[in-house]
């Protein structure tokens, strides 16, 4: 390793575990009944499940009845497509949404990454559940929540939506409009390890009008989640979750983002000072506050990964979700870059403790790695 | 509370984290990478699940690549169900799969819980995946490994079979003939919580011949798992569970449950001194080591339950998984037990750690309360 410290910049594919979260976790261990037991260490565990699920709650902004405990993001998007069945998607939904959405059903996007509703075919909505992410994974561009707006006033309100609000959970203050009257049974989808829980654990939001009585459970047996998840609870991960999403807020509440926002501006400056020729994807329009998706033409991104990881530096080229596989990001093409562009993007994701001299000191190493490839490829 | 200190006798509903679960657990919290990562932090929270893994297989006897690690046992028996379509199971299964197995496909029992192949409607399981557990979570009775040997001498194998481990694995040397040639794609599943690793995690083993291709799975997007389970994977959880899978074999090496299999008979001894109506369920067939089962009639089990609590013992009536629901157990109507017998039954579980001490004290603490609810009767 070339640097004497790892810089961890990967927090989009996912997050140190807070300390909050951990002392959670650390408790819960402690607490040995099943919570769906009725004797003095069942009703413990239960009461350690409730708390977390009013912290869930508390950073979403719904209520507690609406937080259905899941395995994570993936199993929420399965039990909603598992209710819904007819699904059309933004093009540059995350993998576990598209999966569900055949090519035809994938609305386009403009070159900002946003759903493009003058490409949008008439009817192409008509009771179908639209999955429409909050905010994207490998570039932070926010879709416009005035889309919703849009959709109505065309007539072309679909049945219902579900936003996939993995990445902005704890990022933004608000979640969107997932509440809104355009759905009937709105529903949103959380992670805690993208905001300082632990893997394996996330939620299901189930709107106010999304009732069990609509809801297909995926998971079936005993009557854990008022019968929409069977299961033994998670009840480590979800104690995790809760206290994350607590310290979340907090961290929201402090400004903590605002500062984020400055560093990755920082960042984008010094990128763009060593080269010109680099295109900031998504620069124009609201993005997370942590995340900066670049293309640097005629230098790979899985190049660049593996080069910047020897340096002691953590940054994904494209979503981790897709395991390791060399593809070009579906996200990009669907956005117009063409194949070349779109080998040669990574992805640098700030967290909340990142420190400006983590960020020059990878522009820095960034600058150096760029210099010797130019004087390579020259 | 009239006991001075607490004695937890429901380890089937979940055991308490091992020491060694939670070591792993605590190393796992400072791993901070995605393990779909390429980077330095991804590929050490991959070799943590990989470890993880090897550590269940082991316990299991299988090979890692047969292990899938899923959010506990419902998961992996709704993967199955997913991939079989056409399931029948014994009328004595847990409601995690009997629920799956309409009335008509459930396979009788006899009084002691054994598949009654004498009932069995001729091609009952023709074309079908059988669902047969290894051991009974509410009287550990343990069905014979013989039976699947008489379903292909009578002509009748299952297409396939899939075993409920999650008693048995961990408690047992063997988990039973689950790679049995009788089953085309035999699997089996295992949960975490029940041999002393954390709530919500588990494994789908899929059996030599259960391919990746012949499975259809039910979290779908990334390609964690071979591409047979979606889903950032639960790496704290994972580990623990790994940990608790090498714990819960030196147990077995070292002779643990034979241990509590005599402290279950000392108990089961002071019961039937104390009471002489009271019916042990199975007891003269195999059983867990550590559980007792047990018909006092005339005292309803929810009852006993809700005094042995106030009186420091944590005992359940049926499955911890019917969540509260105050139901009598169809494991035992199934079993040939009328409601009125059903209903004053009572299941006592014992752990690798539960001392002579603690069971006496619970035969003393029950008898006292039978005499005082014998008195009330009178």
């Amino acid at each position: 390793m070339e640097g004497d410290v790892r810089v961890y910049l990967d927090h989009n594919a996912t997050t140190p575990l807070r300390a909050e979260a951990r002392a959670a976790m650390l408790a819960a261990m402690d607490v040995a009944g099943n919570p769906s037991s009725v004797h003095a260490e069942g009703r413990a565990a239960k009461m350690m499940v409730e708390k977390a699920r009013g912290q869930v709650a508390a950073l979403v902004g719904c209520d507690v009845s609406e937080v259905i405990f899941t395995s994570g993001a993936t199993e929420a998007i399965a039990g909603v497509v598992q209710d819904a069945g007819n699904v059309a998607g933004a093009a540059v939904e995350h993998e576990a949404v598209r999966i569900w959405c055949p090519e035809a059903e994938q609305l386009p996007v403009d070159h900002n990454g946003h759903v493009d509703l003058n490409a949008l075919p008439d009817g192409a909505l008509a009771g179908k559940t639209l999955f429409l992410q909050r905010a994207n994974s490998e570039t932070g561009v926010l879709q416009p929540e005035s889309l919703l707006d849009e959709l109505a006033r065309l007539g072309a309100s679909p049945a219902s939506v579900f936003r996939d609000a993995v990445q902005a959970a704890g990022k933004l203050p608000d979640l969107g409009r997932w509440r809104s009257d355009v759905g009937r049974h709105a529903s949103l989808a959380v992670s805690a390890h993208k905001l300082g829980g632990p893997k394996g654990i996330g939620a299901l939001i189930a709107g106010p009008e999304y009732t069990p009585g609509l809801m297909q459970p995926m998971l079936r047996g005993g009557g854990q989640e008022l019968g929409r998840r069977a299961g033994t609870e998670n009840v480590i991960g979800i104690a995790g979750f809760g206290a994350a999403c607590a310290a979340a807020a907090q961290d929201l509440a402090d400004g903590v983002w605002e500062r984020v926002a400055e560093l990755r501006n920082v960042l984008e400056k010094a990128l763009e000072a060593a080269s010109k020729k680099t295109i900031f994807v998504g620069k124009d329009v609201a993005r997370l506050p942590n995340t900066s998706c670049f293309i640097t033409p005629g230098w790979r991104g899985e190049t660049q990964v593996m080069q910047m990881d020897l340096a002691g530096f953590a940054i994904s080229a494209g979503s981790a979700c897709s395991s390791g596989k060399v593809a070009t990001s579906r996200v990009l093409t669907a956005m117009g870059f063409d194949d070349a562009e779109a080998s040669c993007a990574v992805r640098v994701s700030l967290g909340p403790d990142t420190t400006k001299e983590q960020v020059l000191r990878f522009a820095d190493a960034w600058t150096a790695k760029l210099k010797k490839h130019e004087a390579r490829a020259a």
